[in-house]
């Protein structure tokens, strides 16, 4: 390995990639993975007959280029979306992830900025970095909230090309209210920033929390970003979309690689969409199963962050690393978020939650009985 | 559309990209398409059924991350590829426009440059302006041939990052001797030049013509790209890859979005490679339609190039535009390449090489016996 490391650093590699190493959480073989914020009830038994099906019937043109403008697939997300939109307002690509990318290439690059507010996705300053945006770590309050007095002002001062706002907020879990979109949109209307909300797990929101789909008429600056890989359970298929003002999509029509999405991740996602009832009440269950871990985490001693998500955050660790040890021992991932006394735990299915509390509460209870 | 264009250029987009169009060949719906060097012969049933059967048990585990280092595919990559290679000589994406972007992202970017030689595949300085990689179009002989000598001296002079070898190159169809490759890598020494030799038709070549893939030990800052989209009739999937030094994988780890190659992508990919007989039959039906097409058209006074791909770029037309007119009326799709006096058409069917050729010389015919 490190003479490979060696070999790479005599590649005429890019000076800002020199010395980094592969984004990406250990991928381990454990029982119960909790650890990545995937959906663990799994695509359920029609959901997948439907792709079969689907597939198999895309495989007859596979050797044509696929829709360049997935026409099909834009509509179905539309549909599912609501608030009056139409395929003119969506784009889709390879994970949200791609999105985001095509959304720097378009706005930000060399000379731009782009303003996130850590802790927060993790991705952000490596899709900035990979498009030579440079990146702006905002300030939150202690708590890890952010006001829309303080971000509008964060933003007034910076001036970013681009800012990212996550809701709910990955890793904590917790909803922003859309008064600091709007807060965060007005302030920006000087350097004309474009305002990315990063829903990935809106679905998972208490009901009734309104989404920033409500705020996109007139304002041709906001951006919505979505993914299928969360409440459609479908992170191996990759296809991550957003909606904005017709004139966003037209934007990034210029920077995305031609036939970026292929008719079988077009065939796997449209699947997916056209049965959606047993997927939407995976999802009740899912908050469910996050409320439980709230709930029982608060009963232990622990701080648990209000979450939105399919996840939950919390502190009050002395010792985070022994713990997330202890639990993988029991045969539990869960992630260590690098943020002091906390970790963060994905909502399992029932017994999966079970066993992760099971295991928690047995640490912690061995851990307060050991000699000082 | 003109208030579109004019709502998109009051968006913050980056100056590189204003009055620009995305780019893509028309789509139109017509009988016979010879106009994208798509495979004619269709998905072999045998292999849809393994791409179906692959899906579906792909489908199982959707929710969770696929395998982000694909490595699987990769092995089925090398053992395809051959000579000496492992998998960790091999990397993929989505399309080999992804392949190619990456590199430029690990090797290019701002204040590098990329040297092509057009007439080439006109993705490359698309790629590179999507990467802010200075775009420099080299030089051809008059009769689009690129020599040894040529080819090494332009290097020397422009020590370019990243040089694009396109071979057999498109839309000329014409294979780059080795001695090209070879006399390229030893130019960029001083500049330590990345090398990419583009091989996404090399499965057409005539028997017996070495790839690049024969100059890879050794040479480090060499990549050989090739697609699953022609040979393997997987245009509809987007699977591109390369093979490169061990350092080279691990360059393009660190640009890669995490997770990019679908976990249904793999499967279908890995299904096509292990069930590549009856593709294989066809690549070689293919090549005997190309040798026809070549033939016939010396036969009607035409000039076609010598091809190793699966189409045929031609000269020899007095008004192109018209000539590509009549076989779109004929319901036959070619494609006009821009260059004055050429068009370039894909190997069909043989029927529908057959309908080419057919109208192709009525068109001629009537052209000739019109009154001047």
């Amino acid at each position: 390995m490190t003479d490979q490391l060696e070999r790479l650093n005599r590649l005429p590699l890019r000076t800002n990639l020199r010395g980094l190493r592969p984004y990406g959480a250990p991928q381990l073989d454990v029982p119960i993975l909790l650890n990545v914020n995937e959906n663990t009830h799994g695509v359920p038994a029609d959901v997948r007959a439907a792709i079969t099906e689907a597939v198999s019937a895309a495989a007859m043109g596979l050797n044509r280029y696929p829709d360049r403008e997935f026409t099909e697939l834009r509509e179905g997300l539309a549909e599912y979306l609501g608030h009056g939109l139409d395929a003119n307002n969506v784009w889709a690509a390879n994970g949200s992830n791609e999105v985001l990318q095509q959304i720097l290439q378009a706005f930000g690059g060399p000379g731009r900025t782009a303003l996130g507010f850590p802790p927060t996705y993790s991705m952000y300053p490596l899709l900035a970095a990979g498009t030579d945006t440079a990146y702006i770590a905002g300030a939150r309050a202690d708590d890890f909230g952010l006001s829309a007095d303080s971000a509008a002002r964060q933003v007034r001062e910076l001036q970013p090309s681009v800012v990212f706002l996550c809701s709910p907020n990955n890793p904590t879990g917790t909803g922003l209210g859309l008064d600091v979109v709007e807060a965060v949109y007005a302030a920006g209307e000087a350097s004309q920033t474009i305002v990315i909300v990063d829903e990935a797990y809106h679905e998972f929101s208490h009901d009734g929390t309104p989404s920033a789909l409500t705020l996109l008429p007139g304002r041709e600056r906001l951006i919505v970003s979505r993914t299928m890989s969360k409440a459609f359970a479908l992170a191996g298929a990759r296809l991550g979309y957003m909606a904005a003002a017709p004139e966003v999509t037209d934007a990034l029509r210029l920077v995305r690689l031609p036939y970026h999405l292929s008719a079988v991740t077009q065939a796997t996602a449209l699947a997916a969409l056209r049965h959606r009832e047993a997927l939407m009440a995976d999802v009740e269950d899912i908050k469910r199963q996050r409320d439980r871990i709230v709930a029982e985490l608060q009963r232990m001693g622990l701080k648990p962050a209000a979450s939105d998500s399919n996840y939950v955050f919390f502190g009050g660790l002395e010792n985070p690393h022994q713990v997330w040890q202890g639990l993988l021992e029991a045969g539990v991932l869960i992630r260590d978020v690098g943020i002091p006394g906390h970790l963060r735990v994905t909502a399992g299915t029932e017994t999966e939650t079970t066993a992760f509390l099971a295991a928690l509460e047995h640490i912690l209870t061995s851990q307060a009985t050991l000699p000082a």
